[in-house]
């Protein structure tokens, strides 16, 4: 089987060998996985090509990443940058297209040790905020890597807010520049990706001042480093903000500009420029300049955040039917965790996840397509609903990606907290993504704002009855539900109609009580800010419901296209179904409180949420070989495609500097005193 | 004011200053700080001493930690053994009493830094299983450092279920020796901590085997690592077990047992012995072999994870008031960003729960206290009960100090990412404790056994009158509770009585349910042990559930006691409040499912809810500077009594060892190479 040589592992005698526990999983072919690898893949030709790129990958050792584990932070970055060059190198050898899908199946076989990425959402950005004459200028520039952009938002004191960011950025019309400017210690930029060591330039986000007045946030092109010798420029002070908990291998760095000044040309002009006299002339609206953002935050979902939990549930199910613990009946052998109720609650969740997560992602990226191209040509219609699509799913996926990551991590007990099972650098990674770009409230509370509107604009007639229809997304706002769930048997909630259904419900009804509650205070003489305030926790509520129902629906959605794949169809709805009722067992308070459900029908619920568990855990280690992740990529000895687990655990244990070191100083310096010292003559 | 002084930072000319955000946060003195901190510490004869240790160390620069940031495993590992070293030192020039509590007090003041743990660990399992001869031996050995033993029971292969332990123990009669052995690569030992590099002695945990029969797991102490050079002593393979997620400075370690020889006194027999000929006898239950790690977890529940959530919480109070974000009003200046609903939500629950937990500590170590000389003394009668209160406390503190911490951490936003807030290390250290000293999932399913056997004996009569009366803790299970919680305002849910009432009939109906439920698989057919399975999904929601009541309760009794504090009762009121209601919304499914709440009374919990947060957020700076930690055991940039953030991270920050180097490997290799290659020449 062409995938199957594809996975495993090479160099390792007891590596050839399949564990028997793995192997019996295998049997059972209750669906063609190479076909579900090509769905995933978005056709074959795709899974072909991937292939090919990972496997120039897995044929050179140059690309291990094994050692990354015993690595320092400094290490794991020069690693990653060797690693991002070497690719470079294969690519101009084998002549990849700038844009092609190679780039991507590569940084996925490089895992997390790839560099430069925010250079690329910086050359995004230069790409939705340039005129055509900036991006002929600069993204060649980028995209041939003659210079590496740092995109420098966020400031030690500034985050989400971005009205308050304190770079400045003066035009002084006698020499038409800009002169550049952190005029506080909290103004100095701090977290840029590659900026720390590598960037020669950033693409600074300033508040423009020209003419006297502010005009808010614009962007600017500011060589940093030298091309020649990479010092700091005139005016630059950067440099490495430190340790972090994970994402080691990215030069995570701060930026302090001291009266550095630029040409005119480098502030990008697509939606406003400065004229020589410093006229400010707008030529968009101002939420064009969060473009960039929105680019953004569809890639990181689909290329950090969901990659993460595909892969701690492939390494985690397949240590469950590795690891043996306990006894299910006295006389058993020692289970398979993975037979346990308890361990299939924990892990099967975080399987259908990652398959809600990725249909989902395919329907926000055709949207955002089709979307992007009308924006950076002004016509800004769908910016409302593409900007609460992509931050709501952005927040979700991010929290939720993070709680499966961790419930594989801890559902691998005490070798889940090794470094070397993989899933403590896949959480610190996948976690990192509920503050970055974004933090998850700041946004959560974005698409409650979007919700309300949208509520006000379907019954502002007192009625369901809308002067202009509502954004697809939100057009269940305008419907009537019904106020009691008609589901009268377990087999009911298995409906994919119904329980999208009761998500809309929910969802709505939840956003109807946050408007009545921002009523009520405005009502006994809260202003509304404070009124919005004190209605935050309910409006976060509402959001995430609002969420869960479109991923819902959009798995929903993606299985009603599966009618020619009736086996994959099959075990997909048993996913889909999963997701859904878990959901609504986890927030049935929601559901109960006004009697959508009753108590019965919540019994009925989790009747059907159990029977799915022992339904999907006999193809559950099918279902995780099918996202097709090589033992490379994985880089855990937990999860390898052979099962092979304590063999591997061992032998890879044994690579720990200390292991290895003649040396014992703690031992020479402090152990020998004290155990010698007789208990007084320390 | 002597706790200030205690407190602050020395050396930094900007840390003189207190930041007026911080200061103005400290004008409100609603309760007397320094007597919380008196109450916490059980006494101000406890808080001198306290501060008299603490300041041992704050004067001595030896104990830095802020370097530990930057340290490698290894470096951390010595680190941490060098200050344990000089602890000692000085604990010997100053005649510390070999119990008491300056001992304790000193390894707060070295937080993380500290080694050694699980050789007290083992040292109290000496004391819990050996006979007076063996303790008269071996435990002045460990105490003077004559000896450092590790506690070696977990397997590669083998965790939570002892029975499972592969190592045996097989007795020779002909030498009167015990063979001690690993038979499988999956019995070697594996994680232990100090067994890396610096255990002498490891008390092995092994199937013992006499005269042809096994009888079950009992501790032999076993030298393993020469007293004279520390080699590894013939038959021992041991080293470290690499990389963590976390708790670098202990070295958690291998160990392959290769028929090692010990002799017949080494087995700890004051539970059970092998006579000379081979014959063993029984000297107590079966049972008595799990009381090591009852102390255990009683011990890292208070030195290890409770101070792990407090300190996260003070870092992350302290940032929140100095930290300003966006604007309330639009009229405002940037608004600190606790005066936020959803900031709150986040962060004064951790805040409820720090103290939740420490008066339920204190509660569970009184009960131990009087428990464990019993049990020693072969009184088992407390043991079921002490077993449940311990291993149900432990998974519950674990679960919810784990997600207090990643609150806190995450309300920090980018920089709680940092390891220089200090919060990352605080995190990986507390969900250490999901998973070591029994898995939290195994521990609970422990904690619904002993549930569902006391239902069984309330109600085994077919009625509430039972023969023996239940243990304190489960007592609830036989009384019948209102149907309806009869609450009919908001004000009402404020009384403890009530809702330390819901709770207890939430813990029960789940309990009873889940019995129900297992009835109901076996009257269908499933044998007990399937049905067990099949019911364990409900069995951990009725554990939980259990757990959070018991909580609750303790928190109700300790505030009955404070009648003569009414200020502090006042404040430490609304944190019970708090902590009651929360769970009570979370869960509102389980309190809804049975008409025990109604809808509008669930509206009436959370008005309840919101209106506390900004009541305790007035106290909250005050509430955390009571905890008393010293910044030097914070260890944080963003949590020093000071308030001053951002200077301090900007300067740790400074310390990378990337700003400090003047050779630049990535950028001369790969960098330079790549961008003045032109595009093409790579």
């Amino acid at each position: 089987m062409g995938s199957r040589a594809h996975r495993v592992s090479l160099g390792d005698t007891w590596s050839q060998r399949v564990h028997p526990d793995i192997e019996s999983e295998r049997r059972r072919q209750a669906f063609d996985v190479e076909r579900l690898t090509n769905l995933l893949d978005r056709g074959a030709q795709n899974t072909a090509l991937r292939r090919e790129v990972e496997s120039l990958f897995r044929s050179d050792p140059a690309f291990n990443h094994i050692h990354s584990h015993f690595m320092t932070q400094s290490e794991r970055y020069e690693a990653a940058v060797r690693k991002t060059f070497l690719m470079h190198k294969m690519a101009r050898r084998l002549g990849w297209p700038e844009d092609g899908l190679e780039f991507a199946y590569a940084s996925r076989a490089l895992s997390e040790d790839v560099s430069f990425g925010v250079h690329s959402v910086a050359t995004k950005a230069i790409e939705s905020l340039g005129s055509e004459e900036q991006i002929a200028k600069w993204v060649p520039l980028c995209k041939t890597y003659q210079i590496i952009t740092t995109y420098a938002q966020t400031e030690m004191g500034h985050g989400t807010y971005l009205q308050g960011l304190e770079t400045e950025a003066t035009y002084d019309a006698a020499t038409q520049e800009f002169v550049i400017h952190s005029p506080t210690r909290t103004a100095t930029k701090w977290w840029p990706g590659d900026l720390g060591e590598s960037a020669t330039h950033a693409l600074v986000m300033a508040q423009l001042i020209c003419s006297g007045a502010r005009q808010g946030m614009h962007a600017f092109m500011v060589p940093i480093r030298s091309l020649q010798d990479h010092t700091p420029l005139p005016g630059i002070t950067a440099g490495n903000i430190g340790p972090k908990m994970g994402l080691e291998s990215i030069d995570n760095g701060f930026l302090r500009l001291d009266h550095v000044r630029v040409p005119r040309e480098n502030m990008l002009n697509r939606f406003a420029q400065v004229l020589p006299d410093g006229t400010y002339v707008r030529l968009g609206t101002a939420q064009s300049n969060y473009l960039p953002m929105v680019v953004t935050r569809v890639d990181i979902l689909s290329r950090a955040v969901l990659p993460g939990l595909q892969k701690a549930c492939v390494i985690a199910t397949r240590y469950s039917v590795v690891r043996r613990q306990s006894r299910l009946r006295p006389s058993d052998p020692e289970a398979k965790i993975l037979d346990y109720q308890t361990q299939q609650q924990k892990i099967l969740l975080p399987l259908a996840m990652s398959y809600a997560f990725h249909f989902h992602v395919v329907s926000i990226s055709e949207f955002f397509r089709r979307a992007y191209d009308a924006i950076r040509s002004k016509d800004v219609s769908l910016l409302p609903e593409l900007h609460a699509l992509t931050t709501g799913t952005k927040a979700m996926m991010a929290d939720f990606c993070t709680h499966g990551v961790e419930l594989c991590r801890r559902a691998c007990g005490g070798h889940g907290y090794s470094k070397l099972s993989g899933l403590p650098s896949l959480l610190t990674q996948v976690v990192a993504s509920c503050t970055y770009e974004g933090e998850n409230t700041v946004l959560y509370l974005q698409v409650a704002r979007f919700l309300v509107k949208s509520y006000h604009q379907a019954w502002e007639a007192a009625g369901p009855v809308s002067q202009k229809p509502l954004p697809p997304s939100v057009a269940y706002l305008a419907q009537v539900h019904p106020a009691k769930c008609p589901a009268q048997s377990t087999a009911n909630f298995l409906c994919p109609e119904l329980y999208t259904m009761a998500w809309a419900h929910m969802a709505a009804r939840l956003t109807e009580g946050s408007v009545r509650h921002l009523q009520m205070l405005i009502q006994s003489g809260a202003d509304r800010h404070e009124a919005w305030n004190q209605t935050s926790v309910l409006l976060l509520q509402a959001a995430k419901a609002h969420c869960y129902y479109l991923t819902v629906k959009s798995f929903k959605e993606a299985l009603e296209k599966l009618d020619n794949e009736p086996a994959i169809q099959q075990v997909l709805k048993r996913l889909c179904d999963l997701f859904a009722l878990h959901g609504i067992l986890t927030d049935s308070g929601n559901f109960l409180y006004d009697g959508f459900l009753s108590g019965p029908q919540v019994d009925m619920v989790r009747t059907a949420y159990l029977d799915l568990l022992p339904l999907i855990r006999k193809d559950a280690v099918l279902l995780t070989d099918a996202f097709d992740f090589t033992d490379q990529c994985l880089n855990s000895a937990l999860g390898c495609y052979d099962g092979n687990v304590y063999e591997r655990l061992f032998q890879w244990a044994q690579m720990s500097p200390s292991n290895n070191s003649q040396e014992k100083p703690a031992y020479e310096k402090y152990i020998r005193p004290l155990i010698q010292s007789r208990g007084s003559k320390l």
